[in-house]
């Protein structure tokens, strides 16, 4: 493959940034104190905290820098009304300070490519192979033809391939395609979640709602998928309903 | 619906986590310098880093708490040389101190929702609806029944009563019960992610790799989807290999 170098040998780059001293502790703070809160105080979110958070978000890691999200900032209230019903009139929305819909799209990685390739044959100093990862490689990966049919070639090459030598068997088919843009766009959703909390204030991830209903309210197109709704504002007095509870971690972590 | 009131209503629980007080700014310090680190230092991670790190992947939040994750620490020679192979050699995970594997489980769901039930009846104190929603609805909701059947009988309910009010659609595949368990995995990723570059070390989410391969190398049930493979160690020079690259924000933030 022509990415063979710039994915197994180091590109000889000679770029930095360098890492800054952190306060580790107030880090844990944010992570500890962040409890799905499903009671609000009516207390907003002031604009540029919103902002913030939400400009955090899309710094997120995503796959091949295709970013593949969008979050709709719910601000008015007739769009609002509709989404609580949406949310089946859950009281995590409807006592929310302000709502977030994340959605993960399966098709835009096509025009963002493009524009990879557009920066980088700006840039003048990007290797070819960098270049032909995204002219080449990424529609090679991510198409998967009408009704499948490519992902379906594709899977029986890999397959193939597969038996003298490791490769990379996904994304051959539209439920691959929404778990790939479902991954980038969860990570975005916990930078907003954690960034919210760092700035004082609360959330709750939520999976009840309407997802075809919320299709149309934000008028989405086919190709997009609803990942979460966030609510978000100030935690009231009996908003998270318990202690955390987590069972045991050696169930979840293993040392291998 | 037997879970109407603990959703739609306040149930007046009177716990309460007083949030601390954080400073923002050595959180947004680890959002920001959170960049993809594809060559590393020799430099190995502490233990107790690492611990702390995957505990706070096991603190995002999840669906229904029923906490669809696990982490494989590769901390042997042996499964981390079969692990690089199985990355296709990338020099992301070759040159990293160290690798872990995020896995969704789409079936421990059963075992957990029992267990919720069963914490939540020697607790003593939790309503009813809880209790109802865990030995109830958590398995109406997430059975797919023999060759998904189950789920295809759900869709066509879901799609009928969805004509007259809200209706929650998802999930009625083994495609959505994917979806459904890698979203809650990816959001432990990001706070795996976070947690190293606030204690000072630095990461490299990878999908590049054979799939297969990692299942059989990690034993791995059928049920299991690897997530994301993580890389992790102290940035070398030239090993983030450029500034960070977002497109306009507006393309993706949209304000309804």
């Amino acid at each position: 493959m022509s990415n063979d170098t710039i994915l197994t040998k180091d590109p000889g780059f000679r770029y930095h940034e360098k890492a800054p001293k952190i306060d580790a502790k107030e880090f844990q703070k944010v992570i500890d104190s962040r409890r799905s809160v499903r009671i609000y105080e009516k207390e907003p979110i002031p604009d540029k905290i919103i902002q913030q958070c939400l400009r955090n978000a899309l710094l997120a890691p995503n796959s091949s820098n295709l970013q593949p999200w969008e979050i709709y900032h719910i601000a008015t209230p007739e769009v609002r009304q509709q989404m609580n019903k949406a949310c089946l009139d859950q009281i995590a929305a409807k006592s929310a300070a302000t709502l977030f819909v994340a959605v993960a799209r399966t098709n835009t990685w096509k025009e963002h490519a493009k524009e990879m390739v557009q920066l980088f044959e700006a840039a003048g100093n990007v290797p070819k192979s960098a270049i032909a990862y995204y002219k080449k490689l990424v529609p090679f990966v991510y198409n998967q033809g009408l009704f499948g049919i490519w992902g379906l070639i594709k899977r029986i090459l890999f397959f193939i391939r597969g038996l003298k030598t490791p490769v990379i068997h996904e994304p051959v088919s539209h439920c691959h395609m929404k778990i790939w843009a479902v991954k980038s766009t969860a990570l975005a959703c916990q930078n907003l979640m954690l960034s919210l909390r760092a700035y004082g204030y609360d959330s709750c991830p939520m999976e009840g709602y309407d997802s075809k209903l919320i299709k149309k309210i934000l008028q989405l197109p086919e190709d997009a998928v609803v990942v979460m709704v966030i609510s978000a504002g100030k935690r009231a007095i009996g908003g998270i309903y318990g202690p955390r509870i987590r069972y045991d971690e050696n169930r979840f972590l293993k040392r291998v």
